[in-house]
């Protein structure tokens, strides 16, 4: 590998990927020292680095001197599960234009459920989640799907590490949780109700492959008012993600989970 | 700069960023030597650097041995513009509700239009951009408008250089494209006509500052049968471009375009 003189035999493509990494927790803009903090270089090693990926366009820098990711990565990046997001898109847009409600789509990247997708209006309930984002898969009617269709040693092996309440809401205990899962792949559904979010709630349905797995799932968010409204959503939320299946399918043979 | 031993000069760094330079042009999923030649770096230091990108998610690699952008880089780089792809989602997603049309938000970079993002249902017309995706910018409306409000030293820069044709009706000529301009910047929209795809049109308007830039456009693309429709979408597109404007205003003023 080539090492940098600077930096106790980590490698320069290293400590590049960690400047980039800064970017996955920290703010949407950062001064050089905060880069270099978050990615534990020294600050000339930074300042080299930081400036080949501002020539390149992987970062910019604002008109104050900060660093922010470069419009150029995010478009090399939208090939990143392009097959899916594209494809499932346009019914994404029709679950949304049938029930006027927040429409994500999510897949399992280890512990937590990312939002590969999202379609909202204007008159949205406050947003819980991001395109790029995770959330738990404990907390989430997309996640707990997503979970309730994995091997049972996966889910045991989920439930055996801490479940982190992220409202009082949030169920937490391992036992009870296994047995939701269940029930969950029992009835073909999920839903949460303010457990990620106090004032939200939220249903969400697999997107099935022939062999019965969930490479995705669907699911809407709406105000926890609406709660009673839920289940009059699942034919539409199943017949969308029928119609997202053959894609989904597609893509996980193609790229499966890391 | 710390220096590969086998490349002849260039940096570790902007061998890694080549490797990643691959995909804008290149397809979805390449095999190391696609990967290797497309970045112009020997197949062995193509194999050690693809090692990293894989163990960081930078890159992922298919069942098929083939490599393609990661889901960790995806979720990175949807920082890069969020405050305005973000912020104008819900508003592009009102444009689609109200219009029923693929609806578009564009910035330029360079010569080109970069979508930023897009809404469109299942009944679409056959598409011509992708989010992330580029047209050149006197091929489009999105592209018209945002050449339209830059200063004339700039339009005629762009003019001087050759301007390709995108389909047999794309305005091609220096002279008459520099009146197109002042006529779209006077009347504040502009319109194509099978300019970009043979059987779709569009029109878009600018989301100006206060100051009368236009750091983006929104447009919609719908067939061309459906041509004398357009004016009757002004309305509509001028409502929605006053609504994003701020959001464009403090992003523009945080992130020029490179």
């Amino acid at each position: 590998m080539a090492r940098d003189e600077s930096g106790g035999g980590r490698t320069v493509t290293s400590k590049v990927l960690a400047l980039l990494a800064a970017f996955e927790h920290g703010p949407s803009a950062q001064s050089l020292s905060e880069l270099a903090a978050a990615a534990d270089v020294p600050l000339p090693t930074a300042h080299r680095l930081a400036a080949e990926l501002v020539a390149w366009g992987a970062l910019e820098r604002t008109p104050e001197g900060r660093y922010v990711v470069g419009l150029r990565l995010w478009e090399v990046a939208q090939h990143a599960g392009r097959q899916l997001r594209d494809a499932a898109r346009p019914y994404l847009q029709d679950l949304f234009s049938l029930t006027q409600e927040t429409a994500h789509l999510a897949i399992r990247e280890g512990h937590e459920a990312l939002y590969i997708d999202r379609i909202y209006g204007s008159k949205r309930v406050p947003r819980a989640s991001r395109v790029g984002g995770r959330l738990p898969l404990h907390a989430t009617a997309v996640g707990k799907v997503l979970l309730a269709y994995e091997d049972r040693w996966l889910q045991e092996a989920y439930v055996a590490e801490r479940l982190d309440p992220v409202t009082a809401r949030t169920h937490v205990h391992p036992q009870r949780l296994l047995e939701e899962l269940a029930a969950i792949r029992e009835r073909g559904f999920a839903t949460t109700y303010e457990e990620v979010r106090v004032g939200s709630c939220s249903v969400a349905v697999p997107v099935l492959t022939a062999d019965g797995r969930a490479p995705a799932s669907i699911g809407l968010v709406m105000a926890s008012a609406q709660a009673d409204q839920m289940p009059r959503h699942l034919p539409t939320l199943r017949g969308i993600a029928a119609r997202i299946a053959p894609s989904a399918a597609r893509w996980a043979g193609a790229a499966p989970p890391r």
